[in-house]
């Protein structure tokens, strides 16, 4: 019998794996629920029954899979441990991302790397799950700089981030640092995650560099990323400009989106995916496709950041692991 | 005497113009305010005072300045009488910018460009004057390739739009382009005006390649536009990559920032510019400088959709003429 737990479960990341899992089951069992001392007991929603988390270090923690929604210093600190006894941890915390010999996974692109034994395997961040979906695919026409903007819904920031705006929208006072630092609501701003001084620019832009290199095994790829918090609830979108070395062409470029895994393409340009929309769809959605000039391409993305940009994405490395066994 | 006319003085810009004008007026005498008939005898706030909208054709056009916040139509109708009558037109509209003789002027840049006679200058695209303003210092240090995504405010919809966010957070029902295409309340979507099916991309996103390069004088512009709508209510912001064809430095970018006219350079990387506290205000913005590559400089400009992106402009090159007769 297939055994999963989910680490972390209470927060929104957490929550959506157990949605996941509700819809799609790994085993026949339901999850066993793990969190900080805090949780002790907590009822989790699963499909139409609840959950009671356990704390950790106070129950077993044998099981085949363990999927790590908790921050970095308990990823760190747990993930060893379950790995001891004989899980693959999918942790969706930066803790092990860039870690040599740690895989980091989008199952429709490099899912061959997820191991057959105990181990851990990294969940990327979510903006550049949904951007490497289209950059893998469109790699086929050639080398590109890629110069991409984000448009990141609240949810990114988790629960706190729904929140901060909802008290926002209801007329709530504006709180600094719970979680933003500037107000959200008939507002945005170009600041996600502290600033990272030797690059210059913010931890998420420097992810979204570093992830990408490693996901698509490009490490002199060129990508200069500007991560934007907007007023959105859940749902990331990204304009995305390649500029190519050599000239391509539009036809072949929609070919490669319109057979990429993992992805919607969307024809009509008066149509472009939209967040909204697509929030609690497991899609990626492609539009808007153009070519401006012989060698550049431009494109839009959006997907749900919490379905395809964290939870989906670890259960679906999950069911790779366990239907290999 | 200096005599003004606001021709359009109803709508969003024109309301703005009234507003610049009371602040600073171009004469001693209030200006005159024109419309269509159905705006008939309607009042119009100008400082504590009101004026009553006048009716194109019925009353007499002789002025010094019209500033036309009116759209293409009435523009290309009118504004050759108001030439005619002995004026210059300063026109927001789009119907002369790219027209051969006719300057696109931002003060700043080509204000040498405004004529000393009668005649026609254009007013650019509020993202377009935004943009420009930064670019054409950062010209000193080499030639670029720009790469531009916007989040424009619902006021780049005019009260239309600013309506249409006011009525969805109101709980009232979406309707379709009115004047939005989708809904923008808790959502965004990446399509400005019309298509240009030749060009690929949205009327909006070639305004900014196109007048871009007539304002900059620089035919060969390579510059990549994504223009998107976000649920802020006025205040445009951009975010900007620059792609040189040399290796740079960023000090000399930030000298040419922190000197550019009708900028504001902002140093602080974790205090950016964001756009609802620059609502309503004169200022362009700069922030975030940054310099991930050699030859390579990104930063986020925001700016006042209504003023600077267009009623305070063409209220500058009205100055600009008046000044110099």
């Amino acid at each position: 019998m297939t055994r999963v737990a989910v680490v972390g479960a209470g927060g929104y990341v957490g929550r959506t794996m157990l949605e996941v899992l509700a819809r799609e089951p790994l085993g026949s069992a339901p999850p066993r629920v793990y969190g900080t001392a805090a949780s002790r007991g907590k009822a989790l929603e699963y499909g139409k029954t609840s959950l009671r988390s356990e704390v950790l270090g106070e129950a077993p923690l044998a099981c085949d899979v363990a999927l790590f929604a908790a921050g970095s210093a308990v990823a760190r600190e747990w993930a060893p441990r379950f790995v001891e006894a004989g899980a693959l941890v999918v942790d969706n915390s930066s803790a092990f991302r860039m870690q040599a010999g740690i895989p980091l996974v989008v199952p429709e692109l490099n899912g061959a790397q997820v191991p057959a034994r105990a181990g851990i395997v990294a969940n990327p961040n979510c903006s550049t799950i949904i951007l490497v979906l289209a950059l893998q695919p469109l790699r086929a026409l050639g080398n590109f700089k890629v110069v991409v903007s984000t448009y990141q819904a609240v949810s990114g920031a988790g629960r706190a981030g729904i929140d901060a705006l909802a008290r926002e929208r209801a007329g709530g006072e504006f709180q600094a640092s719970k979680p933003f630092p500037f107000p959200i609501d008939g507002n945005l701003f170009p600041l996600i995650g502290e600033l990272d001084a030797e690059f210059g620019g913010t931890v998420e832009e420097l992810k979204m560099v570093r992830e990408s290199r490693k996901i698509l095994d490009w490490p002199q790829l060129e990508l200069y990323a500007t991560c934007v918090r907007v007023p959105v609830e859940r749902c990331h979108s990204e304009s995305v400009t390649l500029i190519y070395d050599r000239p391509v062409r539009r036809a072949d470029a929609e070919d490669a989106l319109r057979r990429a895994a993992g992805m919607t393409y969307v024809a009509d340009p008066l149509k472009p995916p939209t967040p909204a929309p697509l929030a609690g769809t497991d899609l990626v959605a492609v539009g808007r496709l153009r070519q401006p000039a012989s060698s550049v391409l431009q494109f839009w993305l959006v997907g749900d950041q919490l379905l395809k940009g964290a939870a989906l994405n670890a259960v679906q490395i999950a069911r790779i692991y366990l239907d290999r066994r």
